[in-house]
């Protein structure tokens, strides 16, 4: 056959199809599972470079509070199809609790939540490697200096705050997120797919500007965690969990808590009460 | 029977048809009562949040409108399908004023909008104490001195206002909240209800930037006098009430008297001169 | 008739049916200028509070750039199923030059949105005047002194900029504007009207970003010029036309040339080219 | 025929369609191009009007990244109907890749958007050349003085950033964007073509915030390149090109291996595993 632009297209054609049918995954769990992986990884990755330009550079508060909306919705649209897009172990528990996925399932994929968190930051460091040294003048130093830049890749309290308060505050900011996953959830209330993931993103800006002011609002246990573990791992050291005593936990367990409250507090204010279509 | 995950999964929807039977509330009354109850307590506390920023943190006054924007959209989505979410007196008015509800159940809104805000706002402090206490070195103080917080909960003049002013200026910016009420509640219009709660927070971050110059744009009888009831109880004390001359009246029927008034110039001006259809 | 709250709803409805009959407006050119006028009020209305937010106030121009968005899209919505809400003279331009509106009707649109404008700044002075008094020490100054504040009512050029360069500025501005509406008018692009309002009022924020720097982006004639002439009037004085050079119709004459040339080079590029259903 | 305002109307009309008939463009192939050349214009048109803001104006790092999120929203919608407005050749390479373009065509598109994009750059230019001069005291420096603005035509690097660094940052920044446009590609996910240039904007405005702290998140070959030639002719000189170590090729070449690596990865994670309709 002669080579000609023509039959390079057909060629590619022929090659794209027998590329996607050689890699199509058949197991519907390990579709889910590789989608809320890619789109946590995506939500760390897109957060993290925003964590960096308040942090390192120019940025201020409004910065940050809009870029994780930015980050939610793009995150969440690529998965919207397949799993939704939880991209958050406490959404994960929120969807358990409306019985849309088992146990098992829903145990995994905050595993692979928090692996896709690990691997946005790291991708995220790569790029931004260079500026972070510059500015910490060579070194990582996790909290407590005037170069400490720990606050990229995790939360930590304001130094106003003890660490009760620190619980309580996560329990309420996820449990603002819940009452909106539990709105979502509801499909008398006709929120088309399509338009979830920018409602999504809107809901997220709103926390973090109105529950971001304690400990930055991460509400979001696999990429706090999973950020922080990569940051331990890459140079900042133990210090990422031992600082404020052991304060790490916090935003794992309080999310997790209020997520639950906050969905089920809208469903007894207004989801049982829908009326009947 | 033998307890394996699946018969978890089944237990657990079970029980949660019978927590619905079981909660499920059969008056109308009731479910719209519950509703703005609900609704209005998210707005006071979302909005609540922002203030704190503003007052003790480092936001802007950007922040303020952007938060309000968000607070309303997110607060109105919940109740959307319920009493399409008024969460504010002056709404409830406008749409006693068209017809859609009695005057005594109009009455009740209210009540339950101010509750709401009042519940909104003890939430938020709880949440803050800390932050506010920190800032106001372990006081709480209404108006008047560099740590000052009681803006956080309520409106207060600028210095260059009277108190006729700000009566002018509450009846005009809930003026124009009352146009876009009004051109929402004409069904000629076809603005759909889901997309309602978005353009009603565009609408409400609109007036907050060109009418919160001369007191901050409360337009809202309930979140502005339910949470400065809360203040005072908690700490703040009276002069949440006698400050600047007794001027906590003024975001309480400004608002009243211009949301009706905006209403009607819609319909003067555009609503009854819409062609039939 | 015993006087019971439901007979009230009643006579209620009654009387709003017999209201809205007799203040109906039965030819369509008085309606089309009522919503002109009422819509251009309301544009002028909501942006001059922006402005007064920025020349006195702690607004950035950032807030400048979002508010022109919002006005917009807040006023054309009450408009958009009337007039389809041009509220600028080089709009009605372009509308006229799409042949939907004949020469005559062009004129008085035109006219009304002048008058419109006059009014939404009066009613925002009426509101602002104490701050601005405030402000300016007692008195109004149109340019030139620190407490100068006529820029609140219209566009004045900045210090680098010579009259041909802002006419140049102008017609750019408006040419992007030009295009967009062009855009819009072309039925084959299936932006639905209700879309309309959000779009024009993105763009809006666009330009008011993007072609801002020169002279603060009026782009609308009737905005600028019915504003102006009202800020002469209430105490401002001749400088507010007789400044820079009587630079005051170069934010009449631009946009009108701008306008029509933005939308035939959209025909040029773009429109006359789309393929046929 | 006796001259009449309505004799002009229908006068006009008929002239519009000749004029019409005589400038349609039958070739769909030309269509195109010129669709290209009109929205890469645009949009480095109003790009560069927002960047002389930021770099000799007030504007602060949000302005720039909101205008590039508007500017790509703006340019796309006017070709949605024709090509889909790519208005960058690393999207033009993603589209080829996907198989919608023959590799011929690409070139072509790759062309006409570069000159576009120095179209677009001298309007802007003829149009701040008063403020550009005026901050440069009359000189046009591209890099390394106090006064200089190259940055407004073309991104450079910060201090701290090695040329692999640059070339990575590219990468990823392009490959951010190329997972979005497989996203869109993918008809599966049912993303409406008049919703497309809203999120693509949105988008830009993400990469603009997560990854623009680098080099600014060029992420665009063509009004990189095109404007950067542009500014190398007009005054600022081979320096363009020259600084930074030859630093120019990298905005080129990084965003199309990113682009087509990133629509790779989104067909690897998530698109070949889209469950069938």
């Amino acid at each position: 056959m002669k080579i000609t632009l023509n039959n390079l297209a057909i060629a590619k054609n022929t090659y794209q199809k027998r590329w996607k049918e050689a890699t199509r995954i058949k197991s519907s769990l390990a579709r889910c599972l590789l989608a809320e992986f890619f789109s946590t990884a995506l939500l760390r990755f897109i957060g993290t470079g925003g964590m960096v330009g308040y942090v390192v550079g120019s940025y201020n508060i409004l910065h940050v509070n809009i870029i994780w909306g930015l980050a939610i919705t793009s995150a969440v649209y690529p998965s919207y199809l397949i799993t939704g897009g939880h991209v958050n172990p406490a959404i994960t528990a929120i969807i358990y609790f409306h019985g849309y996925v088992s146990f098992f399932h829903a145990i995994l994929y905050m595993i692979v939540q928090i692996l896709g968190a690990m691997l946005g930051a790291a991708l995220s460091y790569a790029n931004h490697r260079e500026i972070i040294l510059f500015y910490g003048n060579g070194t990582l130093s996790a909290v407590g200096e005037p170069t400490s830049t720990g606050n990229i890749f995790a939360s930590f309290p304001g130094e106003h705050l003890s660490n009760s308060g620190a619980f309580v505050d996560q329990m309420i900011g996820t449990g603002l997120l819940g009452v909106f996953i539990g709105f979502f959830c509801e499909k008398k209330n006709k929120i088309s797919t399509v338009m979830q993931p920018l409602l999504y993103g809107l809901v997220a800006t709103m926390i973090s500007i109105s529950y971001g002011i304690n400990m930055g609002a991460p509400v979001n246990p696999a990429t706090d965690f999973g950020s922080r573990s990569f940051a331990a791992m890459v140079g900042y050291g133990s210090e990422m969990f031992s600082a404020y005593d052991y304060f790490f936990w916090i935003p794992i367990v309080g999310p997790m808590v209020g997520g639950i409250l906050g969905a089920a507090i809208y469903r007894i204010f207004i989801g049982h009460h829908l009326p009947d279509e």
